[in-house]
């Protein structure tokens, strides 16, 4: 227990940090007790801790042998955004997506128990992901499949935003019941710095008692969990007393622990959906810097555009999973508080939710970044595309993301969507299109996807075409031998890439594609009955994506591969998918085949 | 509310009708009098009524303007198996996956709600649904988005198979509470004829106290619902009274309705599992009859091989969804009943349990049909193939289901699997490959989806090479200029096909692909660099399918539409995809080729 730094010591080293790789800062810093409590009470390399999302472990990064690496965070080869079992075994599982850990954590105490192991399996659970459904099966699942299971609850009331629905008020009362938090203090200043086992029991159930008939506390409990709780998440002594209670008992435990997101760094505190993610910052004046991990110019663009058409027809609202502001639509609530729904880390019942609303005559836009709606597949397939309702999909961080890696990275919405009968999918190039193609997919009616990448959007030196349904924009060279068919951001790239070809000689011209379906397969045969060569660049992975769509003959995006974190540059490098390598890889196929 | 027929006479419609086309017998029995009081209390056609899967709806069919129609259920161009709103304006919403009604129903609600509507909307929801995730979604975010919606639970304690988890153990302790029954009992005598709104309010509101103290049943009113119930679902007056109660109230309510599965139908009463599906049966001896929609061929394969391979490892144990039976496991569920999780309807977290389970050392395999396994699209991919675990996907009824229809085909997982790093794909042409390729499968580790159709294998009079990872089988002519690439149960067809191809005087091969992930690229490329006129061959959706992946040049497979019920004859001559179709169109290819 000895020689482990002071909460202090780790806020310090975690601010420290962050303020140079940026990421995500609020969640760490308010969990930093519970991690020095759980590496204290349990051991981080035989007993199996699942950080659910994972973003909020920085200091059990630095508290499980990573205290070097640490300043490598986020960076290309460096440390990882979220808990990653790949680096070190004291992270039990993947974390990235919110609701897994507590099934996976399910999984292993059956497996442990099938084998008749010791270790103790606990599972961390934000309030944001306890109303998660997977969560929520998990717990349904829970007392019937082991006897023995931890599951901790870390409740700061925010998600990104603060926790919305039923569950957040619920767990908000069982804290402001005043008369339970009387008796609870009495408790505590008789009971809870008593260390001997069988005391820390009785008061344990002594409280028990009181909440079971004042606070009608059986939520857990028809779940089959003991409840133990609220505990100060910032009072290191009362959480290890709390855990050694939930690793004692013989039952399954659900520790319900109360932190503040940014504790101990003033800006956070003060405003910490501002700093959930940040990008680095001037430690001396962190109120000078810019928050948010990115300027979110498309994502602007996009709030801006759906404002513009909130405005013309009363029927357009806006659907979110707990992503208002990352998905560019906090101006939006702003200036229609009533046509904004955030239904929280429910993906699942966002997109079945806004398919009600359109079959009941409004025009849902349901914002969701290309990673989290993965939840959603079947929902867009059995809720949206059999009715052929009119759903318009804003799918935000389609692509790379850079820095958050692997988990959050939009590579699969295109395989995934483009299957489903019904559905268009479009990816504008510049913010003009992006305005146009929302503006044409509410005239369209039907299920429509817009995707567009993290970042900002560059301009392309041709102005934009009248947006026609299903047809691309030849933007250069429509008699080369050579076509790249672009997608959206990277028709940029499409463009540089016909410099480098042509300085080998190669003569390329560029399609805007705009539609990924339905795609322009006019102009395609035009361009192969004139044998053109043709190429696809898209932000996607390319198994299932564009370019086979079109049965390119090369096709350029992210290979089978989970892509790491780094910046996009250095992801494209590492992964052959620059300009440069778009040329090369161009001339050497036309260099094989004759060309 | 005159002219309505009676229970008994929708009764004896319905087992005469399903005697014939086979159907969803239990549930819809145990539906009868719940949909009359549905109908009486409400007007179908201006109040939304969505049914949660939509397999209990006979009797609302029967009772909305869909008598004559009802004698073609599930037949070709006939009645839809399930709710479908393209049938009639009472089925509210589309049905058929579990847990979609009340999240679209709150959608439909706050639509309402923004126009300034009067309709009703309820919700009704079976107790296994209620355990689903998106259902929880759903409850969570009600209170918080409108102040009036009717969820009305079906409960008769049953899924397909008996309901698990801890809901089920909730909603029967809320039925079986012994005083409080008493006191309910009492309390109905009194009230429940009364007319009269207020009495009917005033006894409704003494039951709720009685619960609220003597069940502490908190927990649809920690979701800021009002609990009704329970009700005796068979009991029609009662049911209206419920329902009247709960229409009146300006509130959210809940209506908890406790049905017996099979109702009025001794067979099924007595074993409702075998009853939930049936195919046609005699009518006078309906105990000599097959019980199941298919003799299931494929699935008890699967469930042979699979105990098998685990009487060899201790470690393979199996993960279901509600679909023990459905899937061929009830025989390894009675050999290994401690190596058999069934989820519930819990697709997602069944997934990650399984994620789990490989991670702690255990060789899970998770047995989902196709259609269903899409609610788990980001579980496979985040919890499952970045690390690369050793978890077997049983993909059941992948392809052209039949009479279910279009919510059940199985037409997306290739596209939806196939985009995702580190997972392989592969499908076996007959019994002696499942075996082959699950056993290969475990041999492997890492994430192995092997996909089967619904029905029976056929026989290949071409006996089995040994499988090697990654590699096709030539089954015959492999220098014909033609060659058709088909999967697993497809092999059959282009067999035909290639009889039919010979009378046209076209010489053709068939590879049995195997793999669809990793294909067999050096065959492939083998055959391109001889000329070859590649075909594929594919029971599942085109868009995005195996001929996309290997690039062929006449795709054969399930349009880009979705597919209605029918048998699987009926729907390949529908959508042009039988073996004289497949020769058809390489004929005519070839000829435009000038082949």
């Amino acid at each position: 227990m000895s020689g482990r730094p002071s909460p202090e010591e780790l806020r310090r080293k975690i601010v420290e940090v962050v303020s140079k790789t940026g990421g995500h800062l609020a969640s760490s810093l308010g969990a930093v007790e519970l991690s020095l409590a759980l590496a204290d009470v349990f051991d981080p390399e035989i007993d199996r801790i699942l950080w659910d999302v994972g973003h909020q472990t920085y200091a059990w990064k630095l508290l499980t042998r990573r205290r070097k690496p640490f300043s490598t965070l986020r960076q290309f080869g460096g440390e990882s955004p979220f808990a990653n079992p790949d680096e070190s075994e004291a992270d039990a599982f993947v974390a990235g997506h919110a609701g897994n850990a507590l099934a996976a954590a399910l999984g292993m105490a059956v497996a442990r128990d099938a084998r008749g192991g010791g270790e103790n399996i606990v599972a961390v659970v934000g309030d944001a992901s306890l109303a998660n459904g997977e969560t929520l099966e998990a717990l349904n699942n829970c007392a019937a499949l082991t006897k023995k299971i931890i599951l901790v609850v870390n409740d700061n009331a925010m998600a990104i935003s603060p926790s919305r629905g039923a569950m957040a008020r619920f767990l908000g009362k069982l804290i402001s019941n005043v008369r339970y938090n009387r008796v609870k203090a009495a408790a505590e200043a008789a009971g809870h710095r008593l260390k001997l086992t069988f005391l820390r029991k009785t008061y344990h159930s002594i409280e028990q008692t009181v909440k079971s008939i004042w606070l009608g506390n059986a939520f857990f409990e028809r779940f089959g969990l003991r409840y133990v709780g609220p505990v100060d998440g910032h009072d290191l002594e009362a959480l290890k007393d709390a855990l050694t209670v939930a690793k004692e008992d013989k039952r399954g435990v659900v520790v319900h622990v109360i932190t503040e997101k940014g504790k101990g760094f003033h800006p956070a505190e003060a405003n910490p959906s501002r700093w959930h993610g940040t990008g680095p910052f001037n430690l001396a004046d962190p109120s000078a810097q810019s928050a948010g991990p990115s300027k979110a110019g498309w994502s602007e663009v996009f709030g801006d555009a759906l404002a513009e058409e909130a405005r013309r027809d009363h029927r357009v609202c806006a659907v979110v999973a707990a992503m208002k502001d990352g998905t560019g639509l906090a101006d939006f609530a702003r200036e229609f508080p009533r046509r904004l729904f955030d239904m929280g880390i429910s993906e699942s019942c966002a997109v079945t939710f806004a398919a009600g609303l359109a079959k009941a005559g409004a025009r849902p836009v349901v914002a969701i970044y290309s990673t989290f709606l993965q939840r959603a597949f079947d929902q867009i397939m059995h809720d949206v595309c059999i009715m052929n309702l009119p759903v318009v999909f804003a799918i935000d961080r389609a692509g790379c993301v850079g820095a958050d890696g692997r988990t959050h990275h939009g590579m699969f919405d295109i395989p995934m969507l483009r299957c489903l009968p019904n559905i268009s999918i479009v990816q504008p190039r510049d913010a003009a299109a992006l305005k146009a193609m929302l503006q044409a997919a509410f005239v369209r009616g039907g299920p429509v996807a817009i995707r567009w990448p993290r970042g900002t959007p560059e301009d392309v030196p041709v102005s934009n075409a009248p947006l026609e349904w299903g047809c691309a924009e030849q933007l250069i060279a429509p008699n080369a031998r050579v076509q790249l068919w672009a997608l959206g951001d990277q028709v940029p790239k499409a463009m540089a890439a016909t410099k480098l070809l042509s300085a080998r000689g190669i003569e390329a011209g560029v399609v805007d594609a705009r539609f990924v379906k339905p795609f322009d397969a006019k102009l395609l045969a035009r361009q192969r009955a004139a044998g053109a060569f043709v190429a696809s660049l898209e932000n996607g992975a390319v198994a299932g994506g564009f370019g086979e769509a079109i049965g390119a003959d090369a096709k350029f995006g992210w290979p089978d591969k989970f892509v790491c974190h780094g910046t996009p540059a250095e992801l494209e490098r590492e992964f052959s998918f620059t300009a440069e390598d778009v040329a090369k890889g161009i001339a050497s196929m036309l260099g094989k085949a004759g060309g």
